[in-house]
């Protein structure tokens, strides 16, 4: 676990949808409102708030009210906590020299022997 | 989209799962039978399968049988192009200065003046 402590269940699954990840590329550009976010989209507000708050559940955005206007932004120690798992794992994979592919080259050069 | 072209959709669903990230942890040891991943996970088989199925399908893992022993592995190179997709967005999300934090205190600069 890192110091973050990410939930990666509720991380991948959020990512796993494209609306979801359109909106963290448009909140690459800054702290945008609701409706900005939405606009895109041309999807119904509930059903942009429903992904708002799958991605606001995985700590991958924030969102504060300020009189009518609901503002989102990004929350990039997230982001940078789960590209951590990711090259862990790649780490640890790409040390191995006994790939699959080396694995049945073995199995090949059996078979001939 | 990268020259791998992997479908995101697919492969952030495969990681959401955690027996599904621990057996991709275990391949980071090399290539192994399916009863091997399955032991860890107390799982039944079919569940199992059904699991490497969908790791398989986002091409996260590949599968080879020889003779009665289906042996698994990782596909680094899958990993590697979802870890540019998450560095792309880290690197536009850390790039703003305009983040929400700013705009609050912006927002209280101005209720204060």
């Amino acid at each position: 676990m890192t110091k973050h402590d990410p939930d990666l269940s509720l991380i991948f699954q959020a990512l796993s949808d494209p609306t979801r990840r359109a909106m963290l590329a448009q909140l690459g550009r800054g702290a945008v409102p609701v409706s900005e976010l939405a606009r895109p989209t041309g999807l119904a507000l509930p059903t942009v708030m429903r992904h708002l708050s799958v991605l606001e559940d995985a700590a991958l955005i924030m969102t504060v009210k300020t009189g009518r206007t609901r503002m989102c932004s990004a929350r990039p120690e997230t982001l940078a906590a789960t590209a951590d798992w990711l090259a862990d794992q790649r780490a640890q994979w790409e040390a191995r020299t006994d790939r699959l592919e080396a694995y049945v080259a073995t199995l090949m050069k059996e078979t001939k022997a």
